[in-house]
């Protein structure tokens, strides 16, 4: 890393004063680095709507990327880096919710966990780790400490599970899930673009979406105004995945279909 | 400039990932350029609002001011690109919500459309030209890449109307238009200071104000402490513009004025 | 300092531009400080909030740390600066809010009357001296103007109260006041780590906290975890103080104790 980049995801609200430390604390070990706010209004504890933010990392330049959801504070869970293929390192509680921001980052290469108490923000608060372990973690890292010297490595497949899998097409079919309902109440699923693409549908093709509460069909778009006002449609999305919305409406609720819902897609 | 200075203002609200994603490209671009946020809690496709809160570039260092309150995105509106006398840049859509900031920078110098490929962020998506076409502009022009390599000159006369236009001072009369109703419940009208200095109004004199509703009288002051609690006044705000308030109190719904309403002032 | 460090504290909210000028001041006066955002979601005109929250610049670098809650702007309230024995600089308007932080920075070593309009923002706003006094005056402090040149020196005693005092033990017991009440109902006293540690509790142990409503009995924790879904503790805060909770519920509407109730506590 030329000047060395970290970006900051919580769900500490925008009003408190847990992100003004966190940049502090960053500041004070190395004020080289370029810290960003990625996202601060996670809702409390929502580890799927954290981890669908975090993808966005994507777009992001390479570097240290904190991502502090973490209802485990306090208990034994463990606090884990990732280095992804990209060349990314992923800061964070052990909980699942680093897991899909690796996946579109390339993967996995190494993952260690923090356990150096001299890499760490002393005192360490039992209730505070995203500015006594996390933050610091971030700024050590990006100063060039290497990751071998946070703590022993970890195998990938002992950390906690990621908090969605990735949808597939099989026979032009997809089952999915609502992994994101945005504040215009649309629908962003765990369907990646390339993984749509696979239904090999027109533009402008109908879709079947079949859920709990029935199903609905729409045109596949590529922008909401292709559609008239209070209909629905489905496009990809502007991070890598595929929304439902209604042309200035509320999918959600005009559907009855929130977060966590599983829904199918078929051409038709 | 000697370190490049980018401001960004959005309809964005500030919980989401949009903004950080902004920041991460222009940092990709260019690591040097000192990037803040104007503001990000402009109501949806409030361009009157986005007008008037892009005017406060007045009161930043002279660089470049990417302006995104877009409900024409995904449509074929463009993306342009103003110099002023000033010597600043305003980047953003082609539907009026830069004219307003211009004026108070001295004017339009040059005009040109976004169109280079070359100079966005790839592939560009049709729903989030913040990210894909505007921030890359800035960083690019915060780099030292002439105006002309973006894209064809425009007329200024081609370009979409402001949202609002300056109100004038006739034979000591001014009709104006509200242009903002702040948190408070205070007024902001289309009336610059020099314009109102030019009705000659002593120091607590009073203004009458008259609108559909009917007609207020309250005094021309310099803060709101100079009234009791509970009682209207006028004065110049703290962003180049004129303001009606109640002392401790919220003038718009205890009068029933919102944003667009037509008001004329008289000295009496 | 190497390179000067400036936070800023605001009840602006996150919403307007206000914020995003007083950062485009700094950057005008001095390129190089490194500018961040402690907190802006004070509520309007709250001091004693906005003091308790100044504290946590204990865990940001050495610097000037600006705060603006300010009720008084348009009266005759002085604006200061006071020079803390770690090294600091705590600037704002003469209502109290910035001692609480004077405290736990080591206490005033020496305080200034900011009152040299060559180092303001010009024309002096009446109504944003974040702006226009007190963010300038950061800015050159961080470049290394005297802090005799900004004007008078006053003395200590004449300046406004704190907001609330700290409270102390005595024969084991505490008289507190509640200075906050943070988004999930938790409450905060004035009382510091060290001398809430006078008490001489045993972990776990009980506590009786006394109000003007009854009385309640819980144990003193380090985590929230260690009780019950829905039951009461009490620990030490991640800001230097007491907290009394319910872990994954709501204290203050649960008991109907808020911000300035006065209370006891006793070890049982």
């Amino acid at each position: 890393m030329k000047r060395p980049f970290i970006s900051i995801l919580t769900d500490f609200g925008v009003q408190t004063q847990g992100i003004g430390n966190m940049h502090g604390v960053a500041f004070s070990i190395n004020p080289e680095a370029k810290v960003i706010d990625l996202m601060h209004g996670i809702a409390d504890f929502d580890i799927v709507t954290g981890a669908r933010t975090l993808e966005t990392v994507y777009f992001l330049p390479v570097g240290c990327h904190v991502a502090v959801v973490d209802p485990g504070v306090g208990t034994p869970r463990r606090g884990i880096m990732i280095q992804t293929s990209r060349g990314d390192y992923l800061i964070g509680p052990d909980n699942g919710i680093l897991l899909p921001a690796a996946r579109v980052l390339g993967g996995c290469k190494k993952v260690v966990q923090i356990s150096n108490q001299k890499l760490m923000h002393q005192p360490v608060s039992p209730i505070f780790h995203g500015r006594d372990v996390f933050m610091p973690a971030a700024a050590h890292l990006s100063k060039g400490t290497p990751m071998e010297e946070f703590g022993p490595e970890l195998s990938f497949h002992d950390l906690a599970k990621a908090p969605y899998e990735e949808a597939e097409c099989r026979n032009g079919k997809i089952l999915a899930e609502v992994i994101h309902v945005n504040k215009f109440g649309s629908l962003h699923f765990n369907i990646r673009h390339e993984v749509w693409d696979q239904m090999g549908l027109q533009k402008h093709q109908q879709v079947l979406m079949g859920s709990d509460g029935g199903s609905i069909k729409f045109p596949f778009v590529e922008t909401f105004g292709e559609v008239p006002k209070g209909k629905p449609l489905i496009m990809k999305d502007d991070y890598l995945r595929i929304e439902a919305a209604i042309n200035m409406g509320n999918f959600s609720t005009n559907y009855g279909v929130g977060q966590g819902a599983k829904v199918t897609f078929t051409g038709v």
